[in-house]
């Protein structure tokens, strides 16, 4: 099995068909285009990935489709989100069956959860299932954010190997990192657009949603501030952000998660990498317009 | 098929055993109960029944389980609780075979969504399964509040044939009911200590978290509001009111959530209706002198 | 000086004119319109009556002019709203001089302020200006909502003599009732839209902000309270929330507040009460058609 | 006047007596201190001055001091803060008489604006008083968050020359600094922990609480950004990341605010700077324990 150190780990697209079947052929084809570009690791079922619109066998296939193409080349994380302990036990068991080489998982979600009870959720995860487990901290979908020490706890009795920070906060990103120094702890930003800070206070690695139709961009990233060469770092994500504005392209017609998703998606359409950039329901799907506006943006970034 | 017309239809606690397996000679003993003090329905995997935990196989051999004790002498309604349709309608399938006779979704949660895109979501789900649909407005588990005119157009179209409101929103409610009076819509109040006021502004029903405890006193609330007899519907839930602090005997060292539904199951154990009060996973479960404490809230209020 | 002990209490419109100066005259009909009306009390410089707009010699003499024409008929009670206790407390002296009766204040805003600060805050107030003090609950406007205890603590100890509740939560107030029943304290609920139900819980007083437009409704409303025909006062709440709906002419391209206030100013002038509609900045004026809109509401509602 | 155009501007702490007056000579010291370290500006009555707990008159004594003693050296900007408009216009001709260089406006609070009235509140102050404007967002005081765009119009037209920045938000800095670039624009950073990140994605200034208490660190973190030095600086934030934990001293038995400030003041007090750590009330002063706390983290940081 191969082992999570650091690096860009797109949380990979789950490409439909036009009647919102899985679209097998699809998903080799972002597969292998992520894996060419050299990327460190695939992160499956993530909310990139439509996770939470997935049917259970949908997603496991997905996780198995991509573990094929992998190959053992580099690690395989899937999400295994639900609501609370022994629905995302259940999802454990799953994924690795379809074969994941680590698991994500989020703090409970639809029921208001303690503080105190975060820990006892982590570490049933951990014992029901012998992988590598990663906390996934994304307030704005659970509606809770993982506190500092409860992180810090569940690092050093090697209950968690890594944090997913897609809280938006670096002061606590930072302060987790300054916490977990010593145990080998590994920190991924979930920001597109502050990747560069997140490296920069010494994140490991970044799961970019975007990373999906631009994985050479963040590489470059990566590489530079793993050089210290701030300057190229700081212009490629400038490159990045003026890019990610495609997220936007949906405007107030459609939720956030609908046009980024959207864009996404009709961005590897036009690259050639996937077939269809049909979304799941409800999500309105972007229209003609706006799909052109996306790829404009591909195009100003010199990617069509 | 029952139909729902109105009523006290309590969100039936899911009894556990020990080991946290479904114990369910404590659930058909609770469904009797509850049939035997006359409630009007039973609405199976609610947030009260804990459904955010339940795996999937013990959501539908739940509702198997109340569906035959009740063998069609009240509705018996399922929540299909999950994160977006395509995963929502899944649930709708099960709990059509497992015996549902109505369906309880929520908007959906974990992505942000956007208020064009519930209609979407609430009719795909109808369309999927041949059940009366009833939207479950809670804003605290799922992010977002259902606006009324969303609800007013589904309501209009026949999309859903009643409201369950747990926002605590009575002036919204109160919208609803304006809007829909025409349609032969149900409003049902999710509050325990303000059903009076739920059913003073109209509302045809409650499902009250608390009435697995005493569902007689909600029944005499109901009754009592029914001939419009305020000043009993009002003792009466002042009584209520009293019983229902039962749940925050766990105070500040758990969650809010834990607390109540352990105070219920620990009602309802002492009332010797169930057999344990066991909690499923992250909750932390009360102690000995919060369980002494739910027992004198019961004797207080002559249920013991 | 007259005692405050319930009733409908108007927390009175800013009269301006084009200019945006106080507009004397008008403010002087307004409390004679009020005072007609058979109002019990007057509430000057609170939220509807534009207060964080108004700079403190408008705050002043606004109340001094409708001091003078209450004399002692009805009490007066002064907002004195700022951001914290020393500010605050200059506004008590200023307010005790220029004619209140009673002090209302709010918790502290701008700055986080903890539960066991509020206390501190309100005795001081108290201590400084030997008024009575009724507490303003306004967690929209505050950032923080007044724990019962601490309502009922400050109740108990004779701090506060009354609370205005504008929270929206019921189920709050009725604590709060509940605490506070042995102790002559008085609750008002600042609800327009909710009325009924405040006084069926067993509020003393409503203080509602179109109740500048319809004081009439509203005094209808509490009388029939009073004698517990609940059908008289649900039908004349029914009547108040078609007309409250006046609030919304504005609809998305100003704030929430402006359009009200907006539209309430624009009802006095309709009516004939006020000379000009104008209201601070930077709030949006309504225009011609959303000011065509409210004389459409008054209308219907048979006040022109 | 002396012009802002970057570097570090302490949110000059407002000394009191025991008696919470203001303690004069204690102001004057700490000016003095400050400069003496070499600061390039002074931000008196800002949210760290306790400005939301000073009557007027402070306010103004307090602005009147500072710019006695800063003489021309550096800009002096006063924080105008109150509610709306009309209310800080007046605070802003104070300011002008009492010496301001500059003034430093929030968007309204209290009543929710929309974000089409903050363009009109800012083009209204400057119009009132010939003074720099600056445009203070901080959505935890006042509810809202200044838009990109709102913010890029009023730099364009020259209503504002500066942002200074206290919403945590460093993907709304960095779309505002990529907005103003061609506009001699000015981004300060109100962040005391990710100060580096702020320099280093283009803010041309910091404005950090605690740079009362240690003004020298961030000289030397603002010197090493200017050089490109990267590693000088972040290994200067990480010291007075520590240092900045002092905040945290009163745990949870008081407010963050009562907590942050009291500790501020025990800091300069315990280096010789102030005679009282003295807060304004309600504030709950921090006890000799929590004040021993405060010391211990000057000495590890080598500031006593």
């Amino acid at each position: 099995m191969t082992q999570l150190v650091g690096g860009v780990v797109p949380p990979v697209c789950t490409p439909l068909t036009a009647e919102r079947e899985l679209d097998v052929p699809s998903l080799e084809r972002l597969a292998a285009f992520l894996l060419d570009a050299g990327v460190h690791g695939l992160f499956v079922t993530g909310s990139t990935g439509e996770v939470a619109y997935l049917p259970d066998d949908v997603r496991y296939r997905a996780l198995d489709v991509v573990a094929g193409v992998a190959a053992g080349q580099v690690p395989v994380l899937a999400g295994v989100i639900d609501t609370t302990t022994p629905r995302v036990i259940e999802h454990a068991r799953a994924a690795e069956a379809a074969g994941a080489d680590a698991l994500v998982a989020t703090a409970p979600f639809y029921v208001p959860t303690h503080p105190s009870e975060f820990g006892g959720h982590f570490r049933a995860i951990r014992a029901a299932v012998d992988l590598p487990l990663v906390a996934y901290d994304i307030p704005s979908s659970v509606g809770s954010k993982l506190p500092t020490d409860v992180v810090a706890d569940l690092a050093e009795d090697g209950t968690i190997v890594a944090l997913k920070d897609s809280s938006g906060d670096l002061d606590g990103l930072r302060a987790v990192l300054e916490s977990t120094e010593a145990d080998g702890f590994r920190c991924f930003s979930g920001s597109e657009t502050l990747a560069d800070l997140g490296l920069f206070i010494g994140a490991h690695g970044l799961v970019p949603g975007i990373g999906n139709v631009d994985p050479h961009g963040y590489l470059r990233l990566f590489d530079a501030a793993g050089r210290a060469d701030w300057d190229t770092a700081r212009a490629e994500q400038a490159r990045l952000r003026r890019l990610f504005r495609m997220i936007r392209v949906g405007g107030t017609r459609m939720g956030p998660y609908s046009s980024a998703i959207g864009a996404f998606k009709e961005g590897l359409r036009a690259r050639g990498v996937i077939a269809s950039a049909t979304t799941s329901r409800p999500m309105i799907p972007l229209n003609d317009t706006e799909r052109a506006a996306v790829r404009r943006r591909l195009d100003e970034a010199g990617l069509l």
